[in-house]
């Protein structure tokens, strides 16, 4: 299923088109109102959708016939829409015919009716070989898509080196976000996810932007482009507003980032992400008990979860067409696998990717620090690991906000490749890209 | 119903939500996973939603309670989400819940469910009583809505002056488009509707922003901006790229202009809106006769339909929380009335505004002139308005693209408004924008 135009206020005033990345990875046409089936017995493979109107043609001005586009796809036959009902009843119906976990309404009450069944069944029937099929596709990245990827990257590394040089104390979150949409768009691609540019880091779902940015805030960017292929970039640095980082803002900073250089450093095919979280966690608990923000044995502490009282939620997740890429097949398919289950407690359930590393994945490594006052409180109401963290002290931190850096990475037959051209990372580099203001 | 959060690529990926324009206008409360319901003979209005749980203020940091944004919006019953349907049950069913048309699927399937209907037939229940109540509300502004919709103008005013500044011929239209959406966003708002930036100004639903803008080439931007109560600017300017109107250009723009200012000057309660769309028919074929283009009477030519070769679409449309305001209440319903329908033959069929004007009626006004090789190769061939049509002389301006010029007016008790601060309007306004590059 392709996806169709999605009305924002009224149908006709669109959010902008965005295509099915499964349809887009198998097909590659970026149009809606289209459909396809592949019948791996035949070996054929049918589009369905209509032609323009001549009298849409004069609306959207001359334009490649569907069947050109099919051409240039390596598609033979075109049928119309409407046909297509008609083509699954002849196939056999549901027991032969595999389709993907619909996640637009549209394409889930299509199915129902051409199915004939309800509509709350439509999720229930998707097809897991089919699914486990696209994953081993899409998870292994040809050269060409990590071409796009790394495009996507470089873009998103422009992104935040235009917010770093724009940052004023006095301005509003929105006019830096503003900044960062213009350079995605002024590249010709768009965002991959709606941007986060918070001075309030620590609230990890944050698409507010409302506040003035002030001398000695930290602010948090999570700013990433889709390029004209689609495929997404997914970034993010933490900066000083005034250009210089506090003392305690510079220590946490250097934990953040300590941990990111050593979870980077086990990047090969064979380990376990999981583990490499767990890694990353442990340096992040490693560097507190240096702040003594934490006490005890880091690797005792990870095991403890005392990590989630800091950091909550994983450390990466596989990118390409989709910036948590695959998301809509099912978490368990793309980061896990049949001999390794997500786990269900706090911290460890928000870690999308768990599986062995393979040559060819694309992944994102985004440890951070996040002081979440409410967190804490719960805590402390139930003496939550008393003996490892040390409450009075972090009652210093209560206002600290939150600190991430994310990369994206590409898995190679010997380690890994860092994405994109350079971007500031250090705090020292950091801090001079924001001090060269515009 | 309110609107949820819409998925673009994945469920979790979302497009930037979008509030129900009726539900912000009735209720106020710009927040995902409500419905409400008025009864207006116990006078009762309740609000269905749920409060964030312990785990959700986790990643969203604290929130107003939903009770207080209710209570803040006037509203002192919330219900739970999930208790809607056992009331509309209690309430008596259908026959004495009136709902309003829904255009995003997972309202249409709730409604199904809801209702004990199927899903097809959601639409076909709709309550016309109560669209007719909410169009006479909501199409009459109060003083605080037109003065957030001035705000929108005037933020699209400053969209448009930073593009004419910005332009250059080399560049590619996304970079041009970048820019008026960073000013969109920078304000606080964002785009009440995806950019028309295009040197093919003749293509009307154009949302290409691949070629590359040389000098000679006419820039068509048609771009607003929702202001943080999401009410809507609708302003759309032609420019010319290097600076400078070519003769032939100038010539076309002043014709088109001319139109617009005969139809403003006509804008007063009690005028049919249709009747102003004849007059600037009349007054761009009285233009084209000047340039040669048309042949013969104007006001028999817009008898005739000869406009429609230059002019195919209406002269304007109601503005509000909607940019199209109202649009998915039903065109019949919000620009026409019992005693004038909306005609079916082409070029009328496209005008959704017909119906008297009423004072606090905000409306756009935006003639054009569009040459679509498509439709004269069409008319042509079937030698249609031959007397009338300088088909020989219409051959030099097949290149020509296309011209608009659009504002937005408040009815007055005595007239119109112009809304919004100062923009460049007329030829030699826009040149020297455009001569006074950044």
């Amino acid at each position: 299923m392709g996806n169709e135009e999605s009305g924002m206020n009224y149908r006709d005033n669109t959010y902008p088109f965005r295509q099915d990345s499964t349809f887009l990875y198998y097909f590659g046409l970026d149009v809606a109102g289209l459909a396809a089936v592949i019948d791996p017995e035949s070996g054929a493979e049918i589009l369905f959708g209509n032609e323009l109107t001549m009298d849409q043609i004069i609306w959207t001005g001359p334009l490649p016939s569907l069947r050109e586009m099919a051409a240039a796809a390596g598609i033979t036959t075109v049928e119309p829409f409407d046909a297509l009902p008609g083509w699954l009843k002849k196939a056999g119906a549901l027991h032969t015919v595999h389709y993907l976990p619909p996640y637009r309404e549209l394409n889930q009450m299509r199915l129902a009716e051409w199915f004939g069944i309800p509509v709350a069944q439509v999720p229930d029937k998707v097809s897991v070989p089919l699914i486990e099929a696209v994953v081993r596709q899409r998870a292994i990245k040809e050269a060409i898509e990590a071409t796009a990827i790394e495009e996507a990257v470089s873009i998103s590394v422009d992104m935040h080196h235009a917010a770093m040089k724009h940052v004023k104390p006095g301005m509003k979150e929105h006019e830096l976000a503003a900044k960062v949409l213009e350079v995605a768009h002024a590249a010709g691609g768009r965002l991959s996810y709606n941007v986060i540019c918070t001075i309030e880091g620590q609230v990890l779902h944050n698409h507010y932007y409302g506040n003035t940015i002030r001398n000695g805030d930290l602010v948090l960017l999570d700013a990433g482009a889709e390029q004209v292929m689609h495929y997404a970039g997914d970034l993010t640095r933490t900066f000083p507003a005034g250009g210089k980082f506090t003392n305690q803002q510079r220590e946490v900073y250097d934990v953040v980032l300590n941990s990111l250089e050593r979870a980077a450093g086990q990047l090969h095919p064979g380990k376990r992400f999981i583990d490499i979280h767990a890694l990353a966690c442990e340096a992040l608990l490693q560097g507190l008990k240096e702040i003594g923000l934490f006490m005890g044995d880091p690797a005792e502490g990870v095991q403890e979860g005392a990590h989630t009282l800091f950091f909550q939620c994983g450390l990466g997740h596989m990118m390409g067409l989709d910036v948590h890429d695959m998301e809509d097949l099912g978490e368990q398919y793309v980061g896990y696998s049949p001999q390794l289950a997500k786990r269900k407690d706090f911290g460890w359930k928000y870690l999308r990717l768990g599986r062995e590393l393979e040559a060819g994945y694309v992944l994102t490594v985004e440890p951070g620090i996040y002081i979440i006052p409410e967190l804490i409180d719960r805590w402390k109401a139930e003496n939550k690991l008393a003996g490892m963290i040390n409450y009075p002290l972090l009652e210093k931190y209560r206002h600290f906000t939150g600190i991430r850096i994310e990369n994206n990475y590409l898995i190679t037959a010997t380690g890994s490749r860092l994405f994109g051209k350079p971007l500031a990372t250090t705090a020292a580099e950091v801090e001079a890209m924001v001090q060269t203001r515009y």
